[in-house]
């Protein structure tokens, strides 16, 4: 631990699920524009449905089987399709698909991150380093109120983590070695991805980052230098009363 | 004017100038580091030729002379002939002239800047827009504890201002269109830079933004949608009480 404290310099914190919880921001939302629309919805389903195309679709950008498109794109792309899926395609007209798109640029944030982050500034810079295109984490990080550094997207590097290349660009845009840099996240793949890059990790749990009926990834699957409940604990951990 | 308010929704600021006094900061920096290393070099002249070299280092790479080099690089080539020329080579050495390149990663804001950023973030989001390296930008606004939403720096683009790519980019990853962008600077070549790449543009004297002996760009000369002396004023202008 001694050496971690010492070591890093920049703390890098994934945001969907690890600083926010999309679980009930999406669920929430997709509610409130079913009924707008007039429609039945399970709004729970529809949004763990949703999520659930998250990694594939950025998967088919990493590994080149299509060019490259930025989350909004692929979010809008998996709402066509699951609206079919669900029977309810007729009732969604273009303003409200991209109503729901930009559900993902609004999302409440877990309540110990504004307080862990305003501690961990004190010693450390913390950027985002997130998969959201920049726009939207820009948009989802101001209407939280929470405050970063620096935002990175994955964007800049034109492929999805685990992809090497985003932690890479990272690296290079804060011209620092990867050794000082720490990557949190609530998920193993984020987490082995920084780590096999270079980085230093820490998990982070988030028992219902998957909503109620859906089991997260838990701390024991993870290997990981650091591994913690929240980010006041976090903050703790490091040095940062 | 109310044209302007109700199209703009991202505020871009330059950084060195605009937001924070480059020749106090470098001038007082070379001083204490010339003591440090026990020679007599005349501060305030070195501060001065040192960033009259800027435009010129920028120009090689934005035209093609020379491949991409970010600006901590300028600088330090830059500095290496100026100790030259100033005839204090020697008494400089690796570490001191570290020291020096990093003098840029750390300089005072102007007195008007964090209030008028605060009072202008309630209504717009308002970014970092700088030919500085992206790590010397976080560095910088971290440092003067300024509040930005995001940080876009010129080496995304891997050009420099006024060349229109990095605006371009800024509008590409900020998702927005260039004329809901008002990009704010102390300098008439990036206003100019700005209006030919479709964005709105405001200018804010900073007439001490060279020191005392010199000349800064003044409004009568700038062709600009708005112009003000400070950020204030400009929050003020824009609606933001």
């Amino acid at each position: 631990m001694v050496a971690l404290v010492e070591q890093v310099r920049v703390i890098a914190f994934d945001i969907f699920g690890t600083c926010v919880d999309w679980w009930t921001g999406i669920t929430a939302q997709v509610a409130a524009v079913a009924v707008e629309q007039g429609v039945q919805l399970d709004a729970e389903a529809f949004a763990e449905a949703w999520r659930e195309r998250y990694l594939p679709s950025m998967a088919r950008v990493r590994t080149g089987q299509r060019p490259w498109a930025y989350l909004d794109t692929l979010h809008r792309e998996s709402l066509n399709e699951l609206l079919e899926v669900f029977d309810v395609a007729d009732a969604f007209d273009e303003s409200a698909r991209q109503q729901l798109v930009l559900a993902w640029h609004q999302l409440p944030p877990w309540d110990d991150v504004a307080g862990g982050l305003s501690r961990l500034r004190k010693r450390y810079t913390v950027i985002a380093l997130s998969n959201g295109g920049f726009a939207l984490l820009t948009c989802l990080i101001k209407k939280a109120d929470l405050r970063f550094d620096a935002v990175i997207s994955a964007q800049m590097a034109r492929t999805y983590k685990p992809d090497p290349v985003v932690y890479y660009t990272a690296t290079e845009l804060l011209d620092t070695p990867p050794h000082q840099i720490l990557m949190v996240a609530a998920h193993g793949w984020d987490i082995d991805g920084a780590r096999a890059a270079g980085l230093r990790t820490a998990f982070v749990e988030r028992p219902y980052e998957r909503g109620p009926h859906h089991i997260a990834d838990r701390a024991s699957d993870i290997a990981s230098d650091l591994t913690t409940t929240s980010f006041s604990e976090l903050a703790e951990r490091l040095g940062c009363p």
